[in-house]
């Protein structure tokens, strides 16, 4: 029992040291508006190349995306938002220069009609 | 030594299903150019307003800032990102209209060239 007991709370310890660990974690913050002449298709092409992309990589941390649904029409075109972390800034290094995004990006681009990037650091 | 256990196992418990209830968050996501008018003390107290909006209105569940080090140049001129989660759409919709984000938003107007908003349920 007391082995049991001490191995739960081993597994506590290290889930609370996993969620502090990203305390200060390195966001990359895509916003994608597809040309007009884009069809469903390559849209969701597009999509799945991308989440197969963040599984290629592994300083990708984590990983999730949705198209707009805001109410607010501050969108300014963008439909897509991809949401990137990595550990840090060097985990972003080498994604950019990766073979497996270079491929993403050039797949991408004869269908991209505008793109917008922010990173930060989140606090 | 059984109801610690119990109670441990409770804790994990809720700590998974805390982050399983998390697993499609409505996202509100926030970037900002400032007027070249305004002054670096005026950006820093209206950073700070966002952040005590946040924790005003009791539907945002979590919220993070920062500003953009993204090294590719595709920002657009805006500067900030403030990533604000809330349980669903029923959160934003208690958000948008609440007073304190009005007043946030009309303390904001005079200091701001630009925003782009996108809301998305992640995926």
């Amino acid at each position: 029992m007391k082995s049991t007991l001490l191995a739960v709370l081993a597994l506590v310890f290290t889930m609370t040291t996993a969620t502090l660990a990203a305390d200060a974690p390195y966001r990359h913050v895509v916003f994608f508006k597809f040309k007009d002449s884009a069809t469903a298709e390559q849209v969701q092409g597009l999509e799945q190349a991308f989440i197969e992309l963040a599984k290629k990589i592994n300083t990708v941390k984590a990983f999730e995306w949705g198209t707009n649904v805001s109410p607010e029409g501050l969108n300014d075109g963008f439909t897509h938002c991809f949401f990137v972390t990595f550990a840090d800034k060097a985990g972003l290094d080498a994604y950019l220069p990766h073979a497996a995004h270079q491929e993403f990006v050039s797949k991408l681009k004869p269908q991209l009609d505008k793109v917008c990037v922010l990173d930060y650091v989140a606090k």
